[in-house]
């Protein structure tokens, strides 16, 4: 990155203390919200011409956040401290906010904004200050991304109403599928310890359009229901209100037992229902704003309502009653599944939850994995999109890399949450893409929401891979417009983040976008997954024994002597029934069934000639093989960038690269190897068979299965 | 802490960029190596009159650090650049790195400094380029500190030769009694990518003489003996190698089979021998100076060469055997104990070492913790100093603040360490201290060790509490010369670290000092211990149900009827007749034990009247009451330094103490109502009964249970 310019710094001293070791790099705390010096000297003077104050009426919170915000960007932008108003009353060449609730017309939502021209001013408007505060970040990526602002016009209001991060995040510090560190919330040190990164992490949400969080793992501690929490929670929650975002809870479902002393947690027990009744009571007299309540029920060995004969609807309608009284939701989760070695898990969420369409109380959202299983490299959306039509369902797509090879591989997610947003349910005919059952204009649903499972932790730089800082920014940019393309996304946060270097920009975002399809390549091609037991970060096709069936791999790749893959037509399991016609058609017929999905649907022989013009044993090697060899091509194409970025974040993403190529090759061998000892066939060539034996490969995981 | 003066943060952008969004204050980070602008003018100019250039001659590592450092220390200090030049020849005004066999005689030794005035030059000479690097840091403590230097003459060698910190971080990236946050070594990460942080922690060790590190807890995993984790080790040694720091290894004793697909561990086995021999040989090839291996055997769980009916003394051996053509030690740990429900865990190690002493192989050392159970906020020493004169004992410290309040309790350890290092054990005499057993001069030890458990994490500021930034400088000053007195150390770190100002750096000095008695009192007063199973974070006298009854706490402290405190005399246990007859002589007697060791020793009825005229009951609840309230006192002290601080640290030790307020009388009334069960007295005027009973606390104390 730039340097700060000498007249920045100097300013800066004036007001801050820099208490840093002399650092050898930008070690990326700022995330994309840099405001680094503008250098192209005409542009910084028509900014700067543009924005000579900032006038703001009040005093709410949020609004002040606005202003903050807009100051502190525009006075490391411009250079120079942009001073704050009160009122703009007889001047031109500033940012006027103003919050009215005629602002943006009927076409405005709640939490919209309008950045335009009036009376010489900049005017950001909304009709709440909530929708300012995201104007205010708007017109600041204007800047940031080199955008005139003389002319603006600009009316943007959020697709989906609940936009959401959920932390897996246990009491102990440690982060459930994280990669980044510890978790941000201390929980030994509040409530009386404010950490002053949460309030960057407010900001940081805020500027994508972030309006909720839930603080704690879905794996819940039943220590969240607690007095003593519930001040701990209400300290973050206080942290975070003035960016407009609130604080949801998970919910131990078994907590009025472990924690209240009942003998049930039955959903009908009047005892029960009382007690979840003044537990939700004490969470709104602590946090008069709070957000929610989130689920995850008889999935995985967790409680539930199944323990006492009940349903999902049984147990979230008891919640919701609770809530009824506040401005709340109950947010239950879909991914459950059961043991079962001649089951399909597949169809398990869709079988236990749409017969239970139209019996969930109107505060409750039925949270749903993009896919049908787990988070994998590639699924197809999940069948319950476009078959609940009177639930509320939201999508939770997942930031963190938890298959994605953690902090190590560079996977830009946005192609994966776009692939799954723009497939065609057909549930109301042609064009019902899932982003449109999930905004609510399929089904009429009167409530909307999209969760991502957080990939920030107190890592310096938050997300640990510095280009994994592009997955958050992509996950809330799409939560508030599912049609922003992949590129779009990536283009802003490259110039906003890492260059304002145009072929540099161009190049980055290339190799962003290419990303996600070369890790599938190498992992889990054609449509094979990875749902395994165990940390998730190495292979092991070959494992065959786990506490649960579904936690083998062979359970889920079905290799053998023939082939390869999980035949979900009507001579398998049939899971391609759960889906709409027009879906299953394409689908069931392994002729048009696209390659990405092939062995999702199709148990296909090593020699059959796929569509592709390979046999499925020519078409892996290809995968594979050229999967791991584009690693190559993305460290050089990262490379040729040195040039135009920060020699910190060059030095660590190169040195991830390196990894990744490392473990890229161990994936490929692992899969070429275990497959080959049934396809029973050499490597086509122009690959080269593996240089080490499956022994060695078994060997090199067994190591990461040692304590 | 001070603002950088505008003239030094000019300076330093044009060589370094800054990457922070705006800090609210100091953030930590650069611990005690803070190098700010000395504000004192003429004590400024005298510093730079001395500084102009830093002479270096050859290209050693460690020199270039040593100029590196001196470089970095003095921009900062004096506020501009100077230069590093290869020779001082027919110049004055100066520094000069000079390293030569015969530097400060025979008096110092091969890692000693001396600094001197020579030819208008301040010369920093040493034996070795260690000597210099040591001898750097010592000049920049003396500007630090505002020391005069235009008439030093300074010598000063380590008296402990292996000073070391031992990591208890897990491969997972948790560290075992780790309150800093995730483990500092990224092993995903490595071999590539190397942190900037390893770089700061190696800079930080060896500005108080730290030559030596363990990465792996010692519950450890066989991954570290594998070829891909030497790789990564190796990685980790190469950058702390410049700064003088050898990296050591802890070693999971079942290895050989788990790893090494053996039948057995047995240490007498010659395949398991020849195993050994080979890893120790690939150690040496990937990290040419590997300092050697720790080993926790045979305790609490884990295994050793007693599973095959072998001695401590054979594993050792057979470990030194294959250490044998490289220079490095096997260092074996004493901290082994039986779960017997009649036994006294207190005398476990004696029983088990001393047989065994002469038995040893000269490769390697016994490390054994200060006291004989396990780091207790205030234990008597280990009886096995002063009892194994044939056998090379290094000492274990805790840094970490397992027992003493996580990272939210204040408690400067200087003085803990102190008690034990002054302690006489009259093994050769009066005036055999603790101290001189392990640095070799009692028994003519031919190599001397001390070793402390680590507090430092990825937490940004290191170490959670930033006061605990002290008590690593601490056990590096104490391992470098346990002359030095606690209040020096204090001084020392406060006006490095904190403050300038004399009367707040007094304040801040007298505070840390009294912090260890006054965390005792409410904690565990009057020989109270409490090493009880689970977190080490809540009270929980009460505790009797555990795996091992050693794990629970009514073993330890033995509150019944008619008093309290474990009989370690002759009508008891009898640990007293392993010390020397001048200590047993003294702590036998009720009445000339000291009352901080009196329960460690004596089972003292309630109404016992004491040495300080109070009764048992009430001198608890004196200790009790007064150590809670004595945290309002550090809160006061405190915010009477606001002004003399930086905002930052202010606020952040603010709110920890503010929860250590809360948590102290939290154990307060855990103790109180718990022993008033069996005191059955009221708590004595003019102290009030606690407002909650004991149901309450032990209700409060469940909740950290819950998952």
């Amino acid at each position: 990155m730039k340097r700060y310019h000498w007249l920045f710094t100097l300013l800066l001293t004036t007001t801050f203390s820099y208490a840093q070791t002399p650092p050898t790099g930008d070690d990326g705390y700022r995330l994309w919200l840099k405001y680094d010096l503008i250098t192209n000297v005409p542009k910084r003077q028509a900014y700067a011409q543009a924005a000579q104050f900032i006038a703001m009426t009040g005093n709410s919170p949020i609004l002040k956040s606005a202003a903050d915000e807009l100051q502190l960007g525009l006075t490391g932008l411009l250079g120079k401290t942009v001073p704050v108003v009160t009122s703009a009353a007889g001047r031109k060449g500033g940012i006027v906010l103003a919050v009215s609730a005629g602002a943006g017309g009927s076409a405005m939502n709640n939490e919209g904004y309008q950045i335009a021209i009036n009376a010489g001013n900049i005017m950001i408007s909304g009709k709440t200050d909530a929708g300012v505060l995201y104007g205010a970040f708007a017109l600041l990526r204007q800047m940031q991304t080199g955008q005139p602002i003389d002319r603006l016009s600009v009316t943007s209001s959020p697709r989906v109403q609940y936009r959401m991060l959920n932390h897996w995040d246990n009491v102990d510090g440690t982060v459930e599928r994280g990669y980044a560190g510890q978790s941000l919330w201390k929980w030994y040190e509040l409530p009386e310890r404010i950490d002053p990164r949460y309030r960057d992490y407010a900001r940081a949400n805020a500027s994508i359009g972030i309006n909720g969080m839930t603080v704690n793992n879905v794996n819940a501690s039943a220590r969240f229901m607690s007095a003593e929490y519930i001040q701990k929670v209400a300290a973050v929650a206080s942290a975070l209100r003035p960016y407009g975002i609130r604080v949801y809870v998970s919910v131990y479902w078994a907590a009025p037992k472990t924690l209240g002393g009942l003998k049930t947690s039955d959903p009908l027990d009047p005892q029960v229902r009382a007690w979840w009744t003044a537990k939700v009571k004490e969470l709104y007299q602590a946090i008069p704003d709070f957000g929610g309540l989130l689920v995850k029920a008889n999935s995985e060995g967790e409680p539930g309502p199944q323990d006492y004969g009940r349903t999902h609807a049984d147990g979230a309608n008891m919640l919701a009653e609770a809530m009824k009284p506040y401005d709340g939701v109950v947010i239950w989760r879909a991914f459950v599944y059961k043991a079962d070695p001649n089951g399909d898990r597949f169809k398990a969420a869709y079988d236990e939850f749409t017969p239970l369409d139209g019996t969930f109380d109107k505060k409750v959202i039925v949270q749903v994995k993009n896919g049908p299983i787990d988070f994998q490299p590639r699924e197809p959306f999940s069948p319950l999109f476009g078959n609940m039509p009177k639930t509320p369902l939201g999508m939770e797509f997942q930031i963190t890399q938890e298959y994605l090879g953690f902090a190590t591989h560079m996977v830009y997610e946005a192609p994966l949450f776009k692939e799954c947003l723009d497939a065609d349910t057909y549930a109301n005919g042609k064009g019902s893409t899932v982003a449109k059952v999930i905004d609510g204009s399929v089904h009429g649903y009167a409530r909307t929401l999209m969760a991502g499972v957080a990939n920030a932790g107190s890592a310096r730089n938050w997300t640990g891979h510095p280009m994994a800082q592009a997955n958050w920014y992509a996950f809330g940019r799409l939560a508030w417009d599912h049609t922003l393309s992949s590129e779009t996304i990536a283009n802003e946060w490259v110039n906003m983040t890492l260059t304002h270097e145009p072929q540099a920009a161009k190049r980055i975002t290339n190799l962003m976008l290419k990303s996600r399809d070369i890790y599938v390549d190498y992992n889990t091609p054609i449509g094979l997954s990875r749902p395994w037991t165990g940390v998730h970060f190495a292979p092991e096709p070959w494992q065959n024994r786990s506490p649960r069936p579904d936690w083998t791999a062979v359970y889920y790749h079905k290799a053998d002597s023939l082939g390869l893959g999980f035949n979900r037509t009507e001579t398998g399991s049939n899971a391609l029934a759960q889906y709409r016609p027009e879906v299953r058609a394409q689908w069931e017929n392994p002729e048009t069934c696209p390659l990405p999905y092939l062995l999702w649907f199709h148990h296909v022989a090593w020699n059959k000639k796929l569509t592709s013009g390979r046999t499925l044993w020519a078409e892996l090697c290809t995968r594979f093989y050229t999967g791991a060899d584009s690693v190559r091509w993305m460290q050089n194409e990262w490379g040729a960038v040195k040039s135009a970025v920060d020699p910190g974040i060059y030095a660590d993403v190169s040195a991830r690269l390196a990894t990744q190529q490392r473990e890229a090759i161990w994936w490929r061998d692992a899969w070429v190897l275990y497959l080959q000892s049934f396809a029973k066939q050499p490597v086509p060539a122009p690959f080269k068979q593996p240089e080490r034996t499956l022994d060695d490969v078994k060997q090199s995981v067994n190591l990461y299965l040692l304590r």
